[in-house]
């Protein structure tokens, strides 16, 4: 009995030890990757804050850091240090439950901390986090050794988001450059251009019915946040929807078939666009997707990898929702709900180009892909016309982490799939991201639909 | 054989010319009704224009009236003799199709043409219009007389919507003055205000299941609009829904409740709102519902019947979506959706207090109304938390009036039921009216609602 | 001698009633002339307000009136009834010292009074003002009268200068709709136009020298106002300054030479413009003086006459100072200061087209003037270089009338010269009018000067 | 002869030498303090920029290193080769005739060239600079010399001007961070603060009369620029005026004053305040200087040495135009014009605190000066209610140089004397700085002056 005992005691410590590694283990990886998305950049490079929306790269190193410091390590970890006091305050996003904080615009005015001291506050939670996630076992109780596993985990996903932003964020306070630095590698052009079409764009069917969406996120707070896999409290309640059959599209819209909308005075003819959308295009005078550059005859693209000739089978990318609505009015079609779009993906492969890649440029659609659907997890953000709104039954988390997605459901519309910059274990079928109409500066593109 | 094809050529004309005669009647008797509310306005009380949002209650005169001579009059009147070659251009609203217009934060400069000449304008077409219904069956074919009979109540009820704006643009032009100017007549408070309490609110339980929504439009074209009731383009098609077991409230918020919600920081606290609408709180510097001043230690509401003193059964008025999202959540409950509405709805009789009343403030909750629900037509309109979003297989009407609804679905919210403001023949179960969450200037309130 | 003694007090007092009937016959005739200004003015057009800068014509009918109630009547006559208790607050215009007001941005909201209510005030007031001048030599003690009296006398001025600002603002309500309405009498075209060419300008030269500028008002308040005439606190006090030796035009700067500046890229090349200049071309996206329109190859003006043909001959009206300053650059010249232009002025008759004329356009050089100075007054207000500053020794006006004109010398020119749109008795030799430098709806225009 | 004719020709020689000597250690002079004020400065820091008015500390570095090579090297140094072809685009300020330029209010987003890269730069241009200037009694004709040494002279006064601004911009920019960080060495506050009171301020009288003022620009191209002094084109040419007998304050008001003010509702009362101020007060909710911080009842100074008690003897320091002339009316008295000022100046050596001390706050008055005037130079820049315009036969000078300072002429107020953020190098008794009167980054102070 007692070996026994002690055999059975010694597995759940093992399977315990595994479960916490496994944490720590995402842990390092998470915080390692963010780093190396800055590896190239200056400190003044990622001091840059270009517009409202974006933020410096620095920022998004301190804040991902903020969040294990404030949200983990002050409530949980009981000998913990502050690194800085000051830091709550520079590094609170829009958590008005913490209190105040720095104003958003003013995000690029911190020349200090230094991006060096940034690091080093990053170093000293690092060590922090790993601390009290190796002891997590012995002197914590059960319920709070839940709790820090679950908000980990969180804060994982909450850097991988960041990462993102990072990088879109990036580029857009480079846009802004006179010169428009390059940081990734240059990257050769596919070749040949001229002659090569697009794998052609099929519809593929689907039957609709009565069918469940969403992640179990019912049970949340009472098991391991592993078991199921994790996922945002917007991302559910689980729950059934009836659905009408519909059609989609094998692939994303491409570069080469925005340039006909374009050719069509897609841009100059009203009658494609939502009312909001015709005022956008004109007060901004909008005439091709954001990064897009007129070189006399040709079109360019200011990408991570530099400034590129437009490929014309890549998939069009940095367009806001109204031009997506406007292409699929445009093309007698429609974007798909976000339902539909999760239909299809319950069938799909997690597989695509994604941030760890390298390659930081949307997909090509250059071979045919049989019957199949293509790409529809990575390479662009695909738009929905789904509003961001709360699924039947839907609680947000407690306390200040109610405030992560709940207070957004309002003027925002759904996108699914993830993009080439996304980390991919972000992403999941159930995962919504989400965006103000008019903005356009993340990896977003579109898949039209169709009714059946 | 032939008397009896006579007799039933006798029968389908006088049918027709009854179904004509309505037609008509209809159309006198809302036009009468647009100019009843302007009886008590002078013609410059009726060219202001006090922010783009709202029009001069003359434009409202005018621009009706342009709806009818451009949709009806020129396309189908073949002897009309346009009134005057300019209104198309100053009248037309934001029908790209139809050509250029006077822009519309421009509709105040428009001294000219005075309010005289839009009534004879609206004499003008009125006299062209009712020749034209009453000679429907001879001259046209069938086809074009049903256009002609759908585009009349399609004008009937586009000129009952502007009544209603025409009531909120006027309280808001007077709400700039500084003298409040009143222009309905004085009505005496509700008596005793002290010691009375509003019906108690409560829950009613809905089960749920799979329901029907929304107006049979599909085959509109094809048969005679009366036949199964006129319904605006987004009210269809008709559609199944899946719809969870869900409670709403017996009335709506009373004035009362608001004060309580104003009590406990309802306007300072963000755990409450939006993010939106925090933005909005903070920026507009909102601390009460739109119209309501205060006097020292009392309130006071602006109405067209003059500055009342605050009525605390009265339903609340004149709130924005963000107000009403987070009165829900402070109350520890939420908005309906706009399907849960209507699955009650279908029960309810279609009647409240409407336009026709002439008492323009909504109702008072103050005896207890049994088992049933409270004021679910008229009174105010209700906000549900719905994205004003297509339905299911929605396609707009064609031309022109494409652009009624469908280029508006987009960042604005559902609410259902009609209010005060309405004419009754405007509201039914399936209507959607909708706006901006911000915007807070029509007869604007709340019920609410909760999982079950 | 007792005859005789008797015989003088008699003729003193006859001079009074006449110096009195003298002030009530200008009184009635400044009021009365502000009447026919809108005699062909509906009410609704007189209710317009186009921009912040200007106000309706209605507001303009009562705050003249409400100047001599304030400043007059209610101080001075003893049983005025004051006609409307709330008219202080509506239609005082920025006398702070006088207590709060309507915001100015909102005068176009002010539908009520209505402008039948603003005549009857009209009314109301002249009637009091009449009693008391009538009356002025019996019961009021000798300074009070002279107070009335000199305050009358600036509320004519005020007036005078409101009747100039009507014209203007009017215009430029008009100039926002579409239609252009015309509300003076149309005119013929001064034909020929073809073939003919404006009268040569002239460099006229002057010595320079010390000499006295400004008007005498260091005593104003101890002696009666008309024995100097009537001069603002701006125009004094008389001073000496030294002038360096200098040329002027003989006359101002035409619609030929400005459309002869356009060819040569006036509005296109930097180096004509001050700074602040290039930014106002580049924001406000000026091409052409104010009220001028393209039409195919021609341009037209837009005047209260109507839409007429470009009268090269004119000269040039409703420009900014940004654009006089650079044409004189363009054209190798410069403004002149304000000194230089009233040195010359002191030698010049006063005439010229004024308000009274009817004709409310500018004069056009045609015929050769010989050696004199053409159209000092009148037809276009003259911008000098001069920034509105004040001058030695300069003193405000006591109490509220010291806001009349000290609070604005900050960022505006000095213009001199009256325009067509002023009426005669405003204008004098000393005469100081102010605008901003990007404001052109004022009847502004140019002359030329050059160092010697 | 011959020999003598050597020993002459050497004599000029060595004369030239050690003329072209000084302007070369002049100019190495300059550029080692510019390099000077950032050595405490991170590369984070020095890319700030806070608002459109300011730039950063690396702009300002590269900004006047362009100045001499495009006005300099590139015209008149025939092997030079060019940094970076790129620098025209990225660091031309405003200079129209010299091309295209990065927008102002994008500076702070060029994080490439680093700043290393910039220091780069600079002794790129340095070593050319010095070799040019070394070189120049040989290859180059005498005038292209001039030119050279003139604008060599010009390139320095210009680079002391941006010394200037990089102080006041930096501490703007350190301004809107929440930890107000402080780049210069803390230091003591001057003890005891209570119980002393400042110097007396005294009415310093001075006659008037017929006076010059002004620098003898009329000939600068003709001569080599040293011979006269350095003065910039709107400084002269030197002219005659006639002054009015006045009074001047002893010393600049102080921060002790400055509080009586705010006691006396000097931020309330409309009546002190131009029009436009008011307005500015308003709108930007003024209620003290800038980098004023309240700490309870207590006051504290945001400078480069830290945030500071107020020190009540300082001279106040960071108001706008509009503040000193509300303060100067709210003390019964004026601000000096520019030439009231200049005729005091002339008499006074040109000593006082400036960039050099390294003490950048304002001079105190806690010792009677005697029967003298305090601090006229330094301390802090003395408002005058003189717009910035040109001086009688003002010319610009000659091609793009034209720019620097004629086409500001415009809305701008004289300042005169210079501040401890000036070099002393920069100031003499007729330099005019001029700023906008809502401005108040810069050290900006104030004089009373009075009628006599």
């Amino acid at each position: 009995m007692f070996d026994r005992q002690v055999s059975a005691s010694a597995t759940v410590s093992d399977q315990r030890t595994e479960h916490i590694s496994g944490h720590t283990e995402r842990f390092r990886k998470v915080r390692k990757a963010t780093l190396g998305l800055v590896k190239d950049l200056s400190s003044e490079d990622m001091s840059l804050q270009s517009m409202e929306d974006a933020s410096p790269s620095k920022w998004h190193l301190a804040h991902t850091t903020w969040f294990f410091e404030e949200l983990i390590l002050k409530p949980f970890a009981s000998n913990y240090s502050c690194f800085n006091d000051h830091f709550n305050y520079l590094f609170n996003s829009y958590y008005e439950a913490i209190g105040d904080r720095h104003p958003r615009p003013l995000r690029g005015m911190l020349s200090r901390p230094s991006s060096d001291d940034v690091i080093d506050y990053r170093h000293h939670v690092d060590a922090a986090m790993t601390q009290l996630l190796s002891g997590i076992d012995s002197a914590d109780s059960a319920e709070t050794s839940q709790q820090v596993l679950a908000r980990t985990e969180l804060g994982c996903h909450h850097e991988m988001q960041h990462q993102e932003l990072l990088l879109t964020d990036q580029l857009h306070a480079f846009s802004q450059h006179p010169l428009l630095p390059r940081w990734a590698p240059e990257l050769p052009l596919s070749k040949p251009h001229s002659g090569t079409t697009a794998s052609a764009m099929r519809w593929v069917g689907h039957a609709g019915g009565i069918l469940s969406f969403g992640a179990d996120t019912a049970n949340e707070s009472a098991t391991p946040a592993r078991a199921k896999g994790f996922a945002y409290d917007c991302e559910g309640p689980r729950h059934q929807r009836l659905l009408e059959p519909f059609k989609i599209a094998s692939r994303p819209v491409t570069n080469q078939e925005w340039l006909e909308f374009m050719a069509d005075d897609g841009y100059r003819n009203p009658e494609f666009w939502l009312s909001d959308g015709w005022a956008a295009v004109k007060s901004a005078d909008w005439n091709a997707p954001l990064h897009w550059r007129q070189d006399g005859n040709r079109w360019l693209r200011f990408t991570p990898h530099g400034v590129r000739e437009l490929d014309p089978l890549e998939h069009v990318c940095h367009i806001s929702y109204f031009e997506a609505d406007a292409f699929a009015r445009w093309a007698g079609a429609r974007l798909p709900d976000e339902f539909e779009w999760e239909a299809v993906a319950a069938d799909q492969p997690l597989e695509g180009r994604f941030q760890e890649s390298g390659i930081w440029l949307p997909e090509r659609s250059e071979h045919d892909a049989g019957s199949g659907i293509e790409s529809l997890f990575g390479s662009v953000w695909e738009w929905t016309r789904s509003a961001f709104a709360a699924y039947p039954r839907f609680r947000p988390l407690d306390g200040a982490l109610a405030e992560y997605n709940g207070k957004f459901m309002c003027g925002q519309f759904v996108l699914r799939g993830g993009a080439f910059t996304s980390p991919i274990d972000l992403i999941r079928p159930t995962y919504r991201n989400f965006f103000y109409p008019h903005q356009r500066w993340q990896a977003t593109g579109l898949r039209l639909a169709k009714d059946d």
